[in-house]
Order: structure tokens, then C-alpha cells, then sequence
């Protein structure tokens, strides 16, 4: 522990009760490796505050003593946004145990809940009350409110209300001068100036500390409808989507896999059988749902599917005659990740490009990768509604996964972040920059983009005090 | 004109053409006062740039000559947010002509479109494509899409569809250095870093000049109900609310209007006739509407009102019997400005506070107002669904206009002020900051959030290039 990492912990011990600060490395060590264990790293101490004002205790004395802090909620991240640096030189700020939900009114569709609160939790709470946050993940079990907030998290149900930033309403935040931006009033109607809310929305970390945030509630759903569909292409999914969305807006997932992938799922999940008897080169798994008491949207979903079926647009489609066919439909998504990755090593990507543009980048971009590394295997399966991309690149049979990974993966991501730059896409859709996408960010956003984010980042945290290291790459001093 | 103004113009004439750049006084005079003759300045010459390539070369002259620029749309700024200083430090950046609709998908509900387009001219090329932008306000012919981005405007059918900023998905805008930021690809899951689209969006061009944005269009209203409905106490509007949002998402409009405002209105407006008979405190105007080929959302209001007069919370309720009755209840509601005016000189104040707080405050602010300083008559009407009240404190009977505006005026729409933001409210809602709120800004605004816009506005500004002198105050250099 470095001379000032003491000095903060002798000064926080005289103001923090003594749960708030762990430094049992056995406590501490399985928060400095994330989740997939692709990223390591070493923090002396752990803190973890279980209020607003113990967490502005913390900043204080961070910036007193110049030591950076790495917030951290679930420990969930894809990219590596809350693990430490390898050098030692920060101290977690562990946000789990600020985990009041402080309100829920089910009757304005508000929760103010603290950055501790899981998602689950978060779920239950709502449902308990008779409404319904709406947005979930696979990691629900484990990612706190900060954390999604943090990451603009996204999911599978974005394509209806959107992601955490359209859930949002308002955020509570430690900035880096110790003082406590309020948000939580989240007034429909406020120009009072720049939106600091919106700011830290997505900030991983890097601005001021999520403490709390208002979140938006929806009806709970009282009954859902699961389609699953056959489509030659991915041009027709998108306009079965587009018929979908004139005739009713309770469509909350549109999702498409290919039909290689879809196979691999199968095989993979004992038991598991194909939704459709005949061979389609594309799959679609549409859900919607209808509030409490309202009328199920099967009649809707069963009447577009048919005109498309007679209009040709549509080769094959069933519906869910039970949640428990539902719910294998979407055991057949879930399954989709781990399937791809039994497969063999491959290099993933989460991107997303402009949802006109899906359709033909899923096609090409697939067929450029495999032209321009022989004996690789590419293909997509995502959220159609949203232009979200899982993009997987398959190692040839027979490499060495480990120097495939160091050897040849680097080079096909570049390859593929490039496509999508091009295609007016993202490099990242969901999952953020953290350390793993830094260098990536700095290479393909527009350099003017690049340099407002790095001049924002110095104004508001000009000590450096927040996620060293993540989202913006430290400047390179090289020429 | 000063030699770095002409310095900087004779750089621009050498890459401009002419109708780029006006120094006819003429022409300038009238875009130097706003619409309300409350603010007057002066500006040498107004640059009308007809592309973004356009702007950056005068952005970048600017630079390079330290000559600030005042970005102005339609000039229909409530707060002078685009009128020039008195000192003719500054140059005019007219967006007017650029004004391209660059595209419209009616089937992705996008429209991408210049800076310059006058919002009823969006509203009609919505409309030619079968789709609606549903925001509107009363200067929609006036009022220009990089001026209604940069204000983050609201308006009366906030409540369904949000203010510009949920209806904005993306900006283009030029930024200090020059640099083009596009955000027009208005990707649905993007987490690319800090989200520059959302910070310039109500930014009051004091970050960068937003050249053009792409906007989210919803189905065309293919018929709409409109109700009238006299209620005890806002409480019981609000209740009255929450009841149709459970029944409904179609409600646009929800506004309330206390009797002594509506019968201002009746007795300003030639032929105008109560909605309802009988003798009510309080009055709420409500719209619903549904899409072309759907089912008129009448009966569900019907329902609604039917069970909420039933319960007595209710005390009668109309519906509009035909579009020139629909049309006659709004034109009570436009009127509600103009009437209140008539009655004598008033201080106007837009405001918002917690919607649930909404009931109490308005009650409780006016008794609070007349109290304190004798012989005002407080009232608010407004939109009861977001919180929006336009809260007007009218002079005691007899007062010399001129006098009571400079002398009385200040401390009242002080005293406004310190309630709003006691009561977790905004004293901006609607209209943005400008210059005639930036030093009540300054006063009321949390200091840390204070200080995190000034670090901003260095940040992205350093020049100080983009609207001096609003939204925030120059920092006092007194004690």
C-alpha cells in the first residue's frame, strides 16, 4: 500500500464506521478479476459505503491524498470497467452495500433506488408493487442499478422502452469536488442548463460516482405472446419488424439468428427441438405483451403473421401454444452465446449499426471476414429491432486457441470494428469501452468527438480521480 | 466594426459566397431585438451560412480571430437566448438557410433535417409522408429545429411523446475546434464514450452549433377526442390523470386552468362560451388521439370521466362534440396568455415542480405570494401531466406598469424562484435560461453542479466562441 493510500485510510477511519473499509485480501481478491476472468488486476483496500455522505467522504479523501477510486457495483462488466489496474495504485469503491430502494410509486411509474440495488431485486420490488421495470440482462442476478446506469445497459426488451438511459429519469452522483449532483427530482420538463444526468448516463465511472437514480416503472405485464418465424433473409425480418410496429407497439423482442446457429443451439441444449419443421436460412423470436387486465396481443401477432405468410413474406411461423413452449423458445436464445462458444474460439463482437443497415451488413460483413482470414467462420445473431449485432468470428478448425486469441483475433476485431465504423455503425452497442475497447475508441471515433470527451473528462474530474484507464485511453506521448 | 471582426470577415469573404455574409444594417436590425422587445444588441454583421461546411469555416475564422458568435434559429426565444450583446463584440450565425429536409422514413419514423427548418414546415413534410412530429408550440412558424435542439423545447403535448430531447436521436453540430460532430446516425444502443448528443441538446448553443438533428416521427393522428372538465382542487386533476394513464397511453394534452384564469379568457375572447355550465375552481382540458385506421380513443375518455363523476371526483366533464368545438376549448387555452396580459402587468414565471407536488404548489405558492407582497393576485395554469406551471403574479390595481416591472417585479420573480427550487422544482421548465434567468441560474443551482457546467462550457468552448454571456453569468470577480 502506497504512502497515500495509508494517509486516506488513516483519515476515512476516523470518519467511516469500520464495515466500510475492507482490507482482508481475501475479501478484497475476488473483486480484482472480472467475471470471465480476462482481466485482472490488484487494490489494496476495498471500500464500501452504505450512504451518499460516506461516499462523498471517500471522494474527499481521495482527492486529498490523489489516490484514483474504481467503482464498482455487480463486478458484471463485459469489457473490464470496474477491475483495477494491475499497479496497485487505486482502491475499489465497492457501491453493493448502498442498496436502499429509498421509494416506489407505482402510481407515477417511479422507483428511486440506490446504485447497490441488484437487478433482480430491483424487478421483484417492482412487481411486488404491481408494476414492472422493464429492462433485463443475463447477469441480472449480479449487476447493480449503478452499474447498468453506468454502462447505459441494454438487453433483450431495449426495442420497446429502450435502454437505461431511457429509463432513467434522474441521477444522484458524487462529483469529483465532493459535492452531490441531485437529479432524483426528475422533473419531466428542467432546462436548467446542460444535462448532468444524461452525462454520467453511460459515463462508466469516469465523471462522478452513481449513488442513486430515479427509474422509469411500466405497467407489469399481464399476459405475453412468443412467435417464432422463418425468413429467407434478414431484409424480410426487418419489414415483418416494420409491419409489427404499425399494428401495435406492445412488440418488446425482435431477435434473428441464422440457421447455422440455430443448429448449434440445438445441438447444445439437451432436448431442445427445432420451433419450425421446415429448413429456413433465418430465424426471427418475436415477444409481446399486454398489460394487467388488458387483452393478450396473440390476436394481432397471429393476423400479421398470417398476411405475411400469404404475402410471402414470412415462409413459416408458430406461436407459443404455452409459456412453457415460451419459455423454450427462449431457452433456445439464451442457449445461443454458450452454443457459439462450444464451437470453438471465436472473436465477439458487440456492435450495432443503423437498423436499415442491418440486413446487409449481417450478409457482408460475414462473407468479407471469411474472405479476408481463410478458414474462418462469421456470423450474427441480434437484436433486429435495435441493430444490435452479436458478431462472432470462429477460429479455423484445428488452431491453437490460446495463440489464436493473442495471434489472430486482435487483428479480425480491428477488421471488423472497421466495417461497422464504415457502415456508420458502433464498436460497441451494449457492453461499453472499459479497458478492453479503449485503444479501439481511440483509433475509430472521430478526433474531434475523441477530443470534446477527453476535455470533458479533465473538467470534471481534472485529478484523474475516477476508472483510471477506462473509456479514454491515457494519451499516448509516442508521436 | 472591430478589426478582428473585419479581419475575420475579409477571411470569410474569400471562401464564402456573398449571400453568406450580410452587413446591410437593414437587414441585421431586426434579428438584434427579440420578438418581444425585451432584449436589444447589436451585432455588425450576420453570417447566413447554407451548409455545415459553411459553419465550420466561420466557426474557425471565429477562432482564429477571438470574435465570438450568437447562434439564432426563428429569434423566438422567451429569455433572449439568441439576442446579441449591447457592445457589438459579437457576429450573428443566422441558421436560417440551412434548412434542408434531408430525409424522411416514414416507415422508421426518422427525419433528418437541417438546422433551419421552421418547425410548421416539419410538421408538413411529416404529414405529406402519412407520419406526425408531434412536438408543437405556439411560434411553430417561427420557431426553427437547431433553436427548439438547442433549448431543449417543450410545449403542450409533452406529456406522450416528451420534450425535444426524447424526441431528438441524434445531432450534428459543429464544436469549437472546428470538428464536425455527427450524431446523425441516431444508432438505438450506442455506448461510445459520453454522450455529446444529449449535452448539446439544450445547451442554448453555448457548447457548439447544432447544424442538424434527426428526429423521431409517430404515427399520424388519424382522430382525436377532446374533453373539458371541472374539478374541486388540482389534487383531484392529478387523480384524475393517473386514472386515464392507467386506462390509456393516448393522452397527449392534460391542462389546468383555475376559474379566475378562465374567465379572463371567456371575457378577452370575442364569443367565446364556458365548456360547462355550472360554476367550478378548477378546469382540465384533455386530449387523447389515435392513429390513422384506429379505433378514436372517445370512448375510453368517456368511461373514465363517466366513473370519475360517479365517485365525485369529478364534478362534470364534456366531450367535444365535433372539430370546431375541440377547436374552440383550445382556443380558451391559447387565450389564457393574451387574457392574463389584459388584465394588467403581471410577473410570468415558467416553472416546474415534481408532478405530485404539482397540487399543493400551485395552491400554496399564490396564497404565499399574496401574502408577501400585498395586493398581487398569484395565479398558474399549466400542464398539469409534467409539472409545468406558468405561474404569473399580477401588480396590485393602479400600479404604474413601467415602475412596478423595474422596481417590484425582480424580488417577486426572486421569491418565485426560492419557492420552486424548495420545493424541488426548476425555475426554467420550458424555456431555457438565456440571458434572463442566467444570474437567477447562478444564485439557485446546486454550487457543485454550478461549477461542473462552468468546467463544461471551458472545456468545449475555451475560447468562450458560442453565446457569451448566456445561460451561464460571467463568473463575479467581486467579493
Amino acid at each position: 500500500m502506497s504512502p497515500a493510500q495509508n494517509a486516506m485510510l488513516a483519515d476515512l477511519r476516523a470518519v467511516l464506521p469500520p464495515p466500510a473499509i475492507v482490507t482482508d485480501r481475501a475479501l478484497i481478491a475476488p473483486w480484482e478479476v472480472d467475471w470471465r476472468r480476462r482481466f485482472a488486476g490488484t487494490a489494496p483496500a476495498l471500500l464500501a459505503p452504505a450512504t451518499t455522505a460516506e461516499v462523498q467522504a471517500i471522494v474527499r479523501a481521495a482527492a486529498r491524498h490523489r489516490v484514483p477510486l474504481v467503482a464498482q457495483g455487480g463486478n458484471s462488466s463485459m469489457v473490464g470497467g470496474a477491475t483495477p489496474p494491475a499497479d496497485g495504485g487505486v482502491l475499489l469503491l465497492s457501491l453493493r452495500r448502498l442498496d436502499a430502494v429509498r421509494r416506489i410509486d407505482a402510481e407515477a411509474g417511479l422507483a428511486m433506488v440506490e446504485a447497490g440495488v441488484v437487478l433482480q431485486r430491483l424487478h421483484e420490488a417492482a412487481l411486488d408493487r404491481g408494476v414492472r421495470f422493464p429492462l433485463t440482462l443475463g447477469a441480472r442476478g449480479n449487476a447493480t442499478v449503478g452499474g447498468l446506469v453506468s454502462t447505459n445497459a441494454g438487453g433483450t426488451q431495449v426495442l420497446r422502452f429502450g435502454t437505461m438511459r431511457g429509463l432513467t429519469l434522474g441521477v444522484e452522483a458524487v462529483l469529483a469536488d465532493g459535492s452531490v449532483h441531485d437529479g432524483l427530482q426528475a422533473l419531466p420538463k428542467d432546462n436548467r442548463g446542460y444535462d448532468l444526468d444524461q452525462l454520467l448516463i453511460g459515463a462508466e465511472g469516469t465523471l462522478g460516482i452513481v449513488t442513486a437514480a430515479t427509474l422509469r416503472l411500466v405497467p407489469a405485464a399481464g399476459s405475453r405472446t412468443v412467435a417464432w418465424a422463418g425468413v429467407a433473409d434478414p431484409a424480410a425480418g426487418l419489414a415483418l419488424l416494420r409491419r409489427f410496429q404499425r399494428a401495435t407497439d406492445a412488440v418488446e423482442s425482435f431477435e434473428i439468428i441464422p440457421a447455422g446457429t440455430l443448429a448449434a443451439a440445438l445441438a447444445h441444449l439437451p432436448g431442445a427441438r427445432p420451433p419450425l419443421a421446415g429448413a429456413h436460412a433465418w430465424h426471427l423470436l418475436i415477444e409481446a405483451t399486454a398489460p394487467t387486465g388488458a387483452e393478450p396481443p396473440t390476436a394481432t401477432i397471429e393476423q400479421v403473421l398470417a398476411v405475411a405468410i400469404d404475402d410471402g413474406l414470412v415462409a413459416d411461423a408458430t406461436i407459443a401454444a404455452s409459456e412453457a413452449q415460451a419459455e423454450a423458445f427462449w431457452a433456445l436464445r439464451h442457449a445461443l452465446s454458450d452454443a457459439e462458444r462450444a464451437r470453438g474460439p471465436a472473436a465477439q463482437h458487440d456492435i450495432a449499426v443503423p437498423v436499415a443497415a442491418m440486413p446487409r451488413f449481417m450478409e457482408e460483413a460475414a462473407a468479407a471476414c471469411e474472405a479476408r482470414f481463410p478458414g474462418t467462420r462469421a456470423s450474427g445473431f441480434g437484436h433486429l429491432g435495435d441493430g444490435n449485432i452479436h458478431f462472432h468470428v470462429r477460429a479455423p478448425a484445428g488452431a491453437d486457441p490460446a495463440r489464436w486469441y493473442a495471434e489472430q483475433a486482435p487483428a479480425i476485431s480491428g477488421f471488423v470494428h472497421d466495417l461497422v465504423t464504415a457502415a456508420g455503425g458502433t464498436i460497441s452497442a451494449e457492453h461499453g469501452i472499459g479497458q478492453m475497447k479503449a485503444g479501439e475508441l481511440a483509433r475509430l471515433l472521430p478526433p474531434g468527438d475523441l477530443a470534446a470527451m477527453r476535455a470533458i473528462k479533465h473538467a470534471l474530474d481534472p485529478l484523474g480521480l475516477f476508472n483510471p484507464g477506462k473509456l479514454l485511453a491515457p494519451v499516448s506521448t509516442a508521436a
